[in-house]
């Protein structure tokens, strides 16, 4: 099902996607820690008409520390100030379920969606890194299902408070400022949570902030198919996306809602060269390595801790046992399973795979009309709302990206050249939550 | 010990400090659903070269529903969005230790403080409210002395945070970005906290954001003895505030400090007229009420639930043994202390004491001479480093303070005509963590 327009969001987090962006010929490598550097980025973003900006998000400073700390400043505090100069253009944050508790976190979000008049979308995440359990108490990180469980739950309770306490409009009431039929306890009491509400923040601009979702796990498309409105992805392989559409519409139908309200916008990094020769070699770059050999000897360590040696022949294709994941796992599923399928649809060999995937997201690498066409392929053939572009190096990456890519999309009628809509939900043509 | 000069922060809660300042004429009665409200509040004292904008918060909608909504948006994110747009001033923030997760609330406040340049100051709160515990679970609200326990074990564990990862500066590190002489966990293991860190933000402006604290009890006192660059606090009486300074004195120099370095700085409401008569006509307006009959009734019946009848005599001083208070009690010893001491140093009848108190903090009500003679008397016996000024009608009573009052400081020397210092620290004069 093809949405009536294509929606682009971009990755705003640390450096940039690739790891070792922080040190890229021409930048600042701190520049991380300088929030003017996200601003900017959002700027950009802005004069590109993208719809949204989005940060992904983990409470733990991470281990590897040739890569860039790719999570560091709070993302609805950031984004609060990025929000009260750059207008238009969405935000989309990452919060984790099982770190926080959910009065605080609605607050947060209503804050968010107030000052931002209406821009905020949530990317509900249960967290899998036993650094974050780490920072969090004694207890270990807990399983899959308790997870999802208790995400299910905060999600619930969080909706409820946000639509406890009406937007005040209108004359001065008289007496009064509010009464039980506009503020109501929510009296929430479950498995994880005793909340009693209401909120203290009033309805916002949108009703409530727009919920995304990217667990590719069963509970995870459960979630998403209860809640989201907008599903994040990696997925590198079309028909892969036709599937996971597959899969969320079976099970959104059996929670009674209209599967044609979610939105699917998978991972994207883009790469670009004025011949592809030339993005191949930007490519090999970013890595800090000449010729492809280098780029496979740094996927294969990274993905599998394994050396490039003589028992791998980079033009033999991959053993799909390699990609073998189970539901149990720690890692997110959703990264395991896009090889997985991508191995299963095709013979991949090391060489060609390393062309296809970046930073855990399918690779568009290439000129601007390369890459503007496997958007347009995508989009127009209804396998995917559209994409997040993960931008190797910030924030000229997205400069590049705008004067090249955008007007191509423009070109072909699927991308505006102007923001349309008041709120993220009336862009993105999503139902209304306060008339559920 | 009279502090170089006069500080000055002014309280941005809400419509303003008066129960009804929502309904108050030729304002806008929802404006406290309007963050460009709080924007313009803060904008005005920037006019007014007001050192510090605080907020006090409880994440709970208050029962009272004829008065303001007085906690509404989240202040990290509120005044996030207000430090990307209004230089210099400093951001005093509300924020509970028996509420929060440690690693959070540090990364918050961490965050805040590197978008402002450095111009946070973290006010710890344990909370008080039994309707903010029933938001976070179904446990009652914890006992006064484990909740300071709990505070005092919080302030440690988010300061090792904030000081756990170093500010990266300097060119570029070669292979990696950081190692564990720069980035080191804190492995804290306590009777509430259990957080290995490090803290995924690095070290920002100030070392870390500024500590104020507002609680009286011994327990409070204690804490602020250890932990506070900044006191909060309601004192009715000018030998209180003098106590007050030598209680804290002596539990800071029991735990090493240097007491010179404690800022004392209470509320103060201020109401002006053109003549002392016409500013007591508008604090009686402002409880909607004509003549000191109804401003006495109004007290009486918001302190204590009784009513104005013919058992009181408003010009016989009150029986000091309304005041009483206890180490246990359930409500704020700060807010009960003072009127004791008030009763206690000189005799007080309902007529005077309601127009020496407004909001649970002192009144300074007449003409603007008047009230500058006051803060200027406090502020240069020694007994106060400056006030948290309360504002009934917000935000055009902050233009009226500016225009009326701040000139009368300046004039006097005590208050500066510009900004100094880049972070708020630096503007207190108070030392830098990381020299500890
Ligand atoms: C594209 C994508 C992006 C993700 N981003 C985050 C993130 O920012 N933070 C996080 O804690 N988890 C993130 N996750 C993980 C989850 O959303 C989910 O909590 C985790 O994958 C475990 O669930 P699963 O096994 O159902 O995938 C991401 C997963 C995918 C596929
Ligand atoms: C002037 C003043 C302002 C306060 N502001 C807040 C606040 O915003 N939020 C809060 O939860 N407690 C607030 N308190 C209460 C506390 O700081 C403290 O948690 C409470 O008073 C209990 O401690 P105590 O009995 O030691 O005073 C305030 C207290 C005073 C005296």
């Amino acid at each position: 099902m093809t949405t009536h327009r294509l929606y682009l969001s971009v990755a705003l987090n640390s450096t940039g996607s690739a790891a070792r962006s922080w040190a890229a010929p021409g930048t600042r490598w701190n520049r991380f820690a300088d929030w003017n550097h996200y601003l900017r980025s959002a700027q950009l973003a802005h004069e590109g008409v993208f719809d949204i900006v989005f940060v992904s998000d983990h409470p733990a400073l991470q281990r590897d520390n040739t890569s860039r700390p790719i999570h560091s400043f709070d993302p609805t505090v950031l984004f609060s100030a990025v929000a009260a100069t750059v207008p238009d253009i969405g935000f989309l944050l990452t919060a984790s379920t099982s770190y926080n508790s959910p009065y605080n976190l609605a607050r947060r979000l209503a804050t968010l969606d107030h000052i931002s008049g209406g821009r905020v979308i949530w990317n509900v995440v249960s967290s899998f890194n036993p650094d974050i359990a780490a920072n969090f108490g004694a207890a270990p990180l807990p399983e899959r299902a308790e997870r999802y469980r208790r995400a299910e739950e905060f999600l619930q309770v969080v909706k409820d408070l946000w639509l406890s306490w009406d937007t005040p409009a209108g004359p001065a009431p008289q007496g009064a400022l509010w009464d039980e039929t506009t503020a109501r306890r929510i009296d929430h009491h479950g498995e994880f949570f005793d909340v009693a509400g209401p909120l203290n923040v009033p309805i916002g601009p949108q009703g409530h902030p727009v919920i995304a979702q990217a667990g590719a796990s069963d509970a995870g498309i459960d979630l998403a198919a209860r809640h989201a409105d907008i599903v994040y992805a990696s997925l590198l392989h079309k028909q892969s996306a036709f599937d996971y559409q597959a899969r969320l519409r079976e099970r959104a139908l059996a929670h009674g809602r209209d599967p044609g309200d979610i939105r699917l916008l998978p991972g994207l990094t883009v790469i670009l060269g004025a011949t592809r020769e030339e993005a191949y070699r930007k490519h090999e770059a970013l890595h800090g390595r000449r010729g492809e050999d280098g780029l496979i000897a740094d996927f294969l360590r990274r993905n599998w801790a394994v050396d490039l040696d003589a028992r791998i022949d980079p033009d033999v294709p991959l053993d799909p046992a390699l990609f073998a994941y189970t539901e149990d796992q720690k890692r997110p599923v959703g990264f395991v399973k896009s090889f997985a399928e991508l191995a299963a649809a095709e013979p991949v060999t090391p060489r060609q795979l390393v062309r296809r995937v970046e930073g855990g997201h399918r690779l568009a690498v290439g000129t601007p009309r390369e890459v503007a066409d496997t958007i347009l392929d995508w989009w127009s053939s209804g396998a995917v709302a559209g994409f997040n572009i993960h931008i190797p190096v910030l924030p000229d990456g997205i400069a590049e990206f705008n004067e090249k890519v955008i007007p191509l999309l423009q070109e072909a009628g699927a991308f505006p050249t102007a923001y349309d809509g008041s709120t993220i939900r009336e862009r993105l043509k999503l139902p209304d939550p306060r008339s559920r």
